[in-house]
């Protein structure tokens, strides 16, 4: 391993890097090094390479872990400004660690990087060699809140995985560290006794003083100017709050609490550090980036019709955005040819992570002339009575370079004016494809944008050449530093990585040519039919339908899928099939093989990019997969020893809020709430929900969980069923956690609905009272998806009604008041109206009437009889009797003051208008059953015309006051009887009797 | 200079190190890394080489002086166990970073390392490049309180300084540290902050908060038996602990605190460390020592006397080890061969520093046979009356093997035994050669002693070799590992560094041959002869007698003394010459020139071992001397532009004592007690005494004493001259801090010695008040020597009788009250008991006999009268009639009880003898003048006849009771008289009448 360091060390200075030391107190990462976050700030070249043993107390694993260490070795690279090929000088530095880059499956997989502790983001990727990630790839693009310019490319290898891939060692220990000495001799003891400290022994309240005390220091640098110590103490801090995170003593607030004040730090040191470099006049001078392309004034003609091939030569892109940037570009494309009088045939745009590529056929050699009248004087006021053309004419004839006598006439509107009709002669193909193809390379954007070597641009990922051929004439199309040219770039092992191109034509078959299938659509068949013939070898198939996103995703992760069948050993299938899939399709996007009846076979499908060595990628992929499964299966058997109830009991060790308690507070107060809300269930369901109840949350201790958070629900399931409880409480456990995001589905079980209720109104009552409410765009604890969450739950669960808003969370309140917490009504009036709020925006987002929504939001705290008013409404559209009891709703309401009541002496109306509709109303009132819109239709309609019949006849406003009473009193009673169901005012005039 | 970086590592991976990182906590040095402290410890093999950036708070400079810098670059090796040849890597090492060995003059030069912090020490050297020091390179001795075994080489390379040397610049930060980038480039701005941070902003109260807390934490992860953990909070600990003191925040006793703790903690890291290791089994196996060399059994036979060659072969020996080790060599095998029979000729040691050589002439080629009477029964009971032998002389002449008829007759002390005459053959020259010359080898021992890569040697360095030659013939000695050949080691640098050694005659002129001396004298003599040419040629002398005790060290510094003429530049003359000196003899060993008139001049003479490139060496050391005086000069100009007065004001920024205050609070403490003692001094001396009282240590405060501690007092009478002072207190201010140690020169002025006795009571009662007394053989405040310097100066000046020691302790207690501290008189009393056993100490030191020193003890407050009264006791050492005096008021003192008071009734005394010792009594009373020794012999000798003839006549004891009062009345005069003079009883028998 010290071997591969050295190499890693002289390979990077012979590229001009510096070396430093790594930092002299603990860091998470490399990045944290001065060297780097420092650095990247400000205009200053700088270009670095370190090894830096990186501290993570989170991932303490005693030393058991084959693949987790709490300090693992980085070896870090930093390349400012970005050197326009650090890609391929990364490949190299593999070759030159003893990498076969031609037989591996290298891949540059999108992983976006942040650091919110800091303030820091970069766009890059994680590079997986034959499915072990190995590297962090980074553009760096902010640091400390800063916008960085230039940017710098930042390389992370992580070198302990490297090696065990080089070595084929399954357990870091096993490394070969040097001669004669292996990692576990040399460092094991200290992975055990540290991880001792961090798991279990640093003793909190000298870590909390310890982190006051740091904070205050870098606090106290700042005002002394000195950004170098301030950020000493930054990393300080921020090792000490990982310290107190892996102690498990870090609750969600003060987490948010910290995160705030080192980000706040952080910002601040990276500020005073370029000021403090810009008053020194950086000491290192200015980085120089390249230059802006000189732009063509001159273009070759051509002679006749010819097809178009325009390629944007990027580096690999997000698979959506593979998808999406060729949309954009054929769009813009099309659009900005549409503005030319170019003519064109049809236009294709292929996209690979590579390249996007436009194809045109029959594209003109260039515009037509066109003719365009420039209009003069009046007539009338061009020329004098002796027909000489007047100052006004002269002049305006002069200034069009012609003789007055060939001013030509021109009526418009009517008037007659003089003027000239000039040609305008049709520019040249090339140099309209010039313009065009400049503008939409200038103007492409992503979702989310970068920066690199290039002055100008800004896209998802680096756009590294341009290749512009009209036929076999080269398009001389410039874009900020780059120029176009007849060369492309092929895969970047393959022996001649750039080839010209001959001609436009056949573009997709010359690249074919050179591995590359330019066509998702045809990648995306490809993968299907390999994949399922690789599967079909086994016995299995691949379900298409299921995998339908990730095949999406995986076609658009290669240039070319060279898929390969990978097996794992059976004895893995013993493990719930939801772990080995959350595995297989997350962390590392291999297919699964299943059997016709839907069962896992031990197999799976990983999807090369190209020409590779076969037995090398898959037996590397395989091992990634052993090394996660084995962890998997480590956390299962040790979970599986250990009963529901006891591992329960270790939710009292994780935090939940500082002043909310623990995980186990939580739990108990979610139990209580559910009790609560139970009323309404059958015996049976009443019995599941008080056993689940007991066991709420356990599997948040379970060390699978601690692991792979996202099958929380999902072990506690297993592990219950596996213990014997009843099958119904252990779907209830897994229900509670549902739905776990927008889309997801909802609890399927009335006692998991329940759970799932109680569980997120003691969030949002909680939260609400410690004073931890969502604010602008700052969620942290995420109680917006709480507040979906039960929308949702209710809207799925009709059964549920009983289980109002405000039921729930005065049933939350009562137990978050039980911990000695205040939560007065005006909080738990707040926490109504965020959810009726985030309610109204899930029927907007539905695409709903905003009028119809806020008509039903009234009754929002049961959102599914809301719901079914709202659909009741939408089924009456048209309707125009309904539109006529809503317009004489709306009409008794506009005109009744709204403090008069709903009271008045029937035989004070004696008119017979008003006596008709008192005998009709006293009717109605009568049939009414419930308060659905329908009933209230079905019974209420009747009123429409006596309403109307009212107001037509009726003078409400009487001289006679108790009269006036009377009938005010009467409309009341009508606006009462309809108030419940909906509010008709705020239908407006979506309804309308026309 | 990462390149030299790499170079060493590669250099050591090749010899089998691992590589590890640097530690991700900040520490003072390579050492402190657990790879070091912790891995030394135990029987587990361990070679490792790693960069170690230390952080030394207190070097701070704000990135300004060319060669401090508060984070330096070490490269630190471990080779555990030592390989045998640890010098020859190193020097081979140095190669590989481009230096050529064969051309600088690269030496080893005794420097011992000890971290008491930790309880670690070492022997070892620094190692030289021509003066500068570039390398610590130590045999581990001892680390956190236990011994090792095997003990590790050490080697700690400066690379700052290796490459500053390499590159040939002055300044750290021109070092070129990469292609393109400076040293100052990279690390300049982090040198100014940090040392922002270390010297001025770093909050004291927080640092101490953070020391607790990480001792604690140290404290617990002990409880919880993990060492890794608990050694990195001890680094933590010390690191702050150096914060606050480069902070000046730690006084004199909160230091000891701190360090007893950090020790304390050290220790149980260490322990447990080990304890930890054992309990795992060593996993890294046990380190194998070289294995005991073959005992010979069998010896060659030698025919005619030759002469003896024994050569132990050392590494560098420490140059009073040189000299001492050859006379305990000399003396062990003279008295050893004096102990055979084996007979040689004049035996003469020589002895560089790497090699003692026995030189014996005319060794006979064998011992000489020898009888030996061996004695059986009583010849009266051998044979029976018949002649025949009895059984006990049967079974006697059969345990001789030999008839009985063949016993002898031999007469002891009168009675007659039988017995037998046996010759005792003598032993081969060379058997016996090998049993004496084996045990001079193990018994070898040094003033302080090591441990190598031998089970059993022990010796200030390691033992390498050893030749034995007697003539021709190969002597087999053996000591443990090793066994004597015929080969000795010459220059490391030779072409042939390791030769044979044709025949033992002539060996000084076989090493001559190949450029060693091995003769300190002709060593010694060859540095006069040419140091004094080189002198000559710039018209400069060597002043000889002053720098004898230099030249000694430096003629055992080298095996072949190459002097080389050194210059710098005139400007540094403008220096004071102390400075100047001080650097050239403490930090360089130069030798300074002058001019026949004493001044010095430009030059200097430094002495290289053996050949070199003179050219190179000469302009190595002159850039090492400049850079030093470069420094020196900085301190120099800066202080200048400060008045005494201004830096007087930073001794407030000074800890002196927790309790006492700052060095501003003991300066004004000392003023104000000199003013108290001050009565007897001239108008002129008083005003002397005022002024310098007023400026009093501020000289501590000035850049330079901060830098060279040993030039306080130096500086203050320099600075204080050039700032317009008088000279009379220029010289007060440079004799107030003498003596500095035991031998050093007494204040040579009034004013200046009032001023040193004030600073030694005030340090005296200060520190007894405290608490802070020494104990044991703890005296970390120097107490002793303090005390020490208190007698010297009462001694060297009578003229200040007036001050006695407790006048001048309570003086110094009025002032330390004023502090708030309590002084009680049992304080003050221990003190003057602790200065009166100091001052016995130093007369019985001086060879005076006990008895007499005994006697003048109680005199001790006023020490020159003391002494006075000693000196005339031993002249009259011989003088009868003082016998006779002595006797006679001893005997006085014995008969009258010690509470018997001196009045007495004279008309009681009526007999002759009583009237007449009365009347002489009276008489002599009148005549005594003072109380010296040698006015009250004057005066009391009369008394001599009459008290003896008193006691021959009278009976004391008289029954009459007011007869008997008077009698002892007179006899209490009597004593009374005598007892201020000195204790007479003390005298003792010393002084006998016979």
């Amino acid at each position: 391993m010290q071997d591969a360091l050295l190499a890693l060390t002289r390979y990077w200075t012979d590229r001009g890097c510096m070396i430093v030391q790594p930092f002299n107190t603990e860091v998470g990462a490399g990045t944290l090094n001065p060297a780097t976050i420092l650095r990247v700030l400000g205009p200053e070249p700088w270009r670095v390479a370190y090894v830096e043993p990186s501290v993570r107390p989170d991932d303490s694993r005693y030393g058991e872990n084959p693949n987790r260490l709490q300090t693992h070795t980085q070896f870090q690279v930093i390349l400012k400004p970005d050197p326009g090929d650090p890609q391929e000088q990364y490949l190299e530095s593999l070759a030159a660690l003893g990498i076969d880059i031609h037989a591996h499956d290298i891949r540059f997989v999108e992983d976006n990087w942040a650091n919110p502790a800091t303030g820091s983001w970069g766009l890059g990727w994680e590079v997986w060699l034959d499915g072990l990630e190995i590297t962090q790839f980074t553009y760096f693009q902010q640091a400390g809140g800063m916008s960085l310019d230039p940017v710098s490319v930042e390389i992370t290898y992580g070198v302990e995985r490297i090696i065990m891939a080089l070595q084929g060692v399954s357990h870091f220990k096993d490394i070969q560290y040097a001669p004669g000495i292996t990692y576990g001799e040399a460092f094991g003891q200290a992975e055990y006794e540290m991880s001792r400290f961090y798991l279990d022994d640093a003793d909190v309240d000298t870590q909390k003083r310890l982190f006051e005390d740091y904070a205050n220091e870098a606090r106290r640098m700042l005002d002394a100017r000195l950004p170098v110590p301030a950020h000493l103490h930054v990393l300080k801090c921020s090792h000490t709050f990982n310290i107190l995170d892996s102690r498990g003593a870090v609750s969600t607030t003060e987490r948010a609490k910290a995160f705030a004040r080192m980000r706040g730090l952080a910002r601040e040191v990276s500020a005073l550090w370029a000021e403090r470099r810009a008053e020194l006049d950086h000491p290192l001078g200015l980085a120089e980036l390249r230059p802006a392309a000189g732009i063509p004034t001159t273009f070759a003609t051509v002679d006749s019709p010819a097809p178009l091939l325009f390629e944007i030569g990027t580096e690999e892109l997000p698979p959506h955005e593979v998808t999406r940037s060729a949309a954009a570009v054929r769009e813009a494309v099309t659009a900005k040819l549409a503005a030319t009088r170019l003519s064109h045939g049809d236009i294709e745009v292929l996209a690979t992570p590579r390249r996007i590529v436009v194809l045109a056929d029959d594209v003109a050699p260039a515009e037509p002339d066109a003719e365009r009248f420039v209009r003069g004087p009046r007539a009338s006021a061009a020329f004098d009575k002796d027909g000489e053309p007047t100052k006004a004419a002269a002049g305006f004839a002069r200034g069009q370079k012609i003789d007055p006598s060939a001013l030509e006439r021109v009526d418009v509107d009517g008037v007659e004016y003089v003027g000239v009709t000039r040609t305008e002669h049709g520019r040249g193909a090339l140099e309209v494809l010039t313009t065009v193809l400049s503008e939409v390379v200038n103007e492409l954007r992503a979702d989310k944008n970068m920066r690199w070597n290039d002055r100008k641009l800004s896209f998802t990922r680096p756009v590294r050449w341009l290749a512009a051929l009209l036929g076999t004439e080269l398009v001389p199309v410039t874009a900020s530093s780059l120029t176009a040219g007849r060369t492309t770039r092929v895969h970047r092992t393959a022996e001649t990585p750039v080839v010209e191109i001959p001609t436009a034509a056949g573009y997709p078959e010359f690249l074919a040519g050179h591995g590359i299938t330019a066509s998702v659509t045809l990648r995306r068949e490809e993968i299907v039919t390999t994949a399922g013939e690789l599967a079909g070898s086994v016995h299995g198939t691949i379900d298409v339908d299921t995998e339908k996103s990730l095949i999406d995703e995986i076609a658009n992760l290669v240039e070319q899928p060279n898929a390969i069948l990978g097996s794992f050993s059976e004895t893995y299938l013993e493990l719930p099939q939801e772990i080995l899939t959350t595995v297989m399709r997350k962390h590392q996007r291999y297919l699964p093989v299943r059997t016709a009846q839907g069962a896992l076979l031990p197999h799976f499908v990983a999807v090369a990019n190209g020409n590779c060595d076969r037995d090398a990628v898959r037996s590397g992929n395989e091992a990634v997969l052993r090394a996660r499964y084995e962890d998997a299966s480590f956390f299962w058997r040790a979970d599986l020893k250990v009963a529901p109830e006891t591992m329960k009991a270790g939710l009292s060790r994780l935090a939940f809020e500082e002043k909310l308690g623990s995980m186990a507070d939580r739990a108990s107060r979610i139990a209580a709430v559910a009790a609560n809300l139970s009323d309404s269930l059958s015996t049976q369901d009443k019995a599941t929900l008080e056993r689940a109840a007991a066991l709420a949350k356990f599997d948040l201790a379970s060390q699978m969980v601690i692991e792979l958070t996202s099958l929380a629900g999902v072990m506690a399931r297993e592990y219950a069923a596996r213990s014997g409880e009843p099958e119904a409480v252990a779907e209830a456990l897994f229900d509670m956690e549902r739905p776990r995001s927008a889309g997801d589905k909802p609890p399927a079980t009335i006692p998991g609905a329940v759970l799932a209720l109680a569980d997120r109104f003691d969030m949002l009552v909680g939260l609400f009272a410690v004073g931890a409410a969502p604010t602008g765009s700052s969620d942290p604890f995420g109680l917006r998806r709480a507040a979906a969450g039960v929308l949702t739950i209710l809207r799925a669960h009709p059964a549920l009604e009983g289980i109002t808003l405000p039921k729930g969370l005065a049933a939350a309140a009562a137990q978050v008041r039980t911990q000695g917490i205040e939560v007065p009504d005006k909080t738990l009036a707040e926490v109504a109206d965020f959810v009726t709020r985030r309610y109204e925006q899930q029927l907007l987002d539905a695409g709903h009437d905003h009028r119809h929504v806020a008509a039903v939001l009234p009754l929002a705290e049961a959102p599914a009889a809301a719901e079914a008013t709202l659909r009741e409404i939408e089924q009456r559209v048209g309707d125009k009797d309904f539109a006529a009891l809503v317009a004489a709703l709306q009409r008794v309401r506009r005109i009744v003051p709204a403090d008069t009541e709903a009271v008045y002496h029937p035989e004070k109306l004696t008119e017979p208008s008003e006596a008709a509709l008192h005998a009709e109303l006293t009717r109605v009132k009568d049939e009414l059953r419930n308060r659905s819109l329908a009933d209230f239709v079905l019974a209420v309609a009747p009123l429409t015309d006596p309403i109307n019949k009212f107001f037509d006849d009726i003078l409400v406003m009487a001289e006679d006051k108790e009269l006036r009473a009377a009938r005010l009193g009467l409309l009341a009673t009508i606006r009462d009887l309809a108030a419940p169901v909906l509010d008709w005012q705020a239908l407006g005039t979506s309804f309308t009797t026309d």
